[in-house]
């Protein structure tokens, strides 16, 4: 079926609706982007299409998560491609409203805050950014609530949800935002995290990385590399060594190190000082963010020892 | 059918779902309280189980909400009268949860902020309550979402919603909160106002009311007098002349006048100053607040000219 396309809410809620029929077992998946698709987003595509019977897209670039209107402007726009590639992955819906759609009123008054968990890393050196990412997430979270019904939760004790919503695993606060914004404040929806998606030469897709000259793009490696570094020690069980990964970045003359840590993944707070001489054991998370040239970028590895 | 009772999210979603059964054109109302209820809570739930097929009633005293612990302690709890009452009203299903069925990991991280709406009037003397009660009633929309699944929105236009909570207009900067919070965020719900029930001797009716000896509850009197006199002015098209109102509060040596205002009913901005002078047009809010010997106590209008 060629994919449908809605502009407002109300298009929105007729089509899903239609699409979702009666309900009845039947289970709905969200796709939330910002447009300028790649084969990360692709993959949230596929796996929201695998798992769901009607799979919505979403498509707005909200400007209450960008500090900076530069950013904001140049901020890729490339609806067409975005629909023909949504559209190969089996998406059923795509909703790409307007600012004045999501926002008639202006800008919200009341908000959702994200608390310290979005006040470090990314949130330390764009502040408001994920008061802003949060509060768009809370709204298409509603918007896309499944029109014929969330199923009656009476239904055999692990049946799965009918609602789902796809983030990727490259924004890894924000998923751990959502998640918490989804547990502290009871939203009726699964929320599933999908792994990042890699360029052949290990580099972390994103919608900046077109901005990237041919020199800094070969600089930019350095990030995923030291990640792996981390990965391979954790694998191992030898201490991860994070200053000698932390070097490794420092000696690319390209590259503005911000941070690179290793956190726990729910709370984000660093791990303790001794798995830099001894191994840990669980679950972790490293963080990097860095400026390459002119371009911020960010990427992790989940760390399992 | 005798009214039940869940103290958990999956005891309150199986029952909700059993008793909304297929959920085809059905229609759920909420009643958010915080127990120790009186008339004015039954007129809530008589409004809720006029216009919906069920109607589930909450229960819980939100410590998020509450700046003082020593208020919060003393805020009265009678959970058997609270049920008898509800059951009397044609409640279906009271929902009173424990603090750790509601803040599992503690309180959240992630919260609702209620922006300057919250910080004036009843937020300038109660920092960071508005926050607090929009956490928690972000929450109770959550858990109270109809089981057997919103309606099909494809239906006609203009056909209700199914799913609606009600609040009392007596905490008027709540109910404008709570309005703008499901507007700003888009939760799938209706929110129903329902107007002050007053004793017969003018008195708002509140929980707090209990705490008043005989005399202040007298002296309390003043209040809604006051507020009297404003609609009657209004209604006769006369300039309010708050000025006047005021002093007949102030003249009343056992009542501490907080605020007295007549604001906008949506961004409860004081109406300008002409309308001591002149009569205003339109729709318009008075809102007082005072402490009554140790109690404090709100009171509101309605104006309309």
């Amino acid at each position: 079926m060629p994919i449908k396309l809605a502009t407002t809410v109300a298009g929105l809620r007729t089509e899903g609706a239609r699409l979702l029929g009666s309900g009845q077992g039947r289970s709905q998946g969200l796709v939330p982007t910002m447009g300028a698709l790649h084969e990360g987003h692709a993959a949230l595509a596929r796996a929201a299409v695998e798992q769901n019977d009607v799979v919505v897209a979403t498509i707005f670039v909200n400007p209450l998560q960008f500090g900076d209107a530069v950013d904001l402007d140049r901020y890729p726009r490339t609806l067409d491609a975005d629909l023909a590639l949504l559209e190969e992955q089996g998406v059923d819906l795509v909703f790409a409203p307007s600012v004045e759609e999501v926002y008639p009123g202006g800008e919200p008054l009341v908000r959702i805050t994200s608390g310290r968990l979005g006040e470090k890393w990314e949130g330390a050196s764009r502040p408001g950014h994920f008061d802003g990412a949060l509060t768009v997430v809370a709204k298409l979270l509603h918007y896309g609530l499944p029109a014929a019904g969330l199923p009656a939760v009476a239904a055999a004790p692990g049946s799965l949800p009918a609602y789902r919503a796809y983030f990727g695993q490259k924004d890894a606060q924000q998923l751990a935002l959502v998640r918490r914004m989804v547990a502290d404040l009871n939203f009726p929806v699964e929320i599933v995290g999908v792994p990042t998606v890699r360029a052949v030469d290990g580099l972390a897709l994103s919608s900046r990385n077109r901005f990237l000259s041919e020199e800094e793009r070969e600089a930019a490696l350095v990030l995923s590399r030291a990640l792996r570094l981390l990965e391979e020690r954790a694998v191992a069980r030898e201490p991860l060594d994070l200053d000698s990964a932390r070097s490794l970045v420092e000696s690319q003359p390209l590259v503005a190190l911000d941070y690179f840590d290793v956190v726990d993944p729910e709370t984000l707070e660093p791990l303790a000082e001794n798995c830099r001489e001894t191994p840990f054991s669980g679950e972790a998370l490293a963080l990097i963010a860095a400026k390459v040239g002119p371009v911020r970028l960010i990427d992790n590895a989940p760390l399992s020892s």
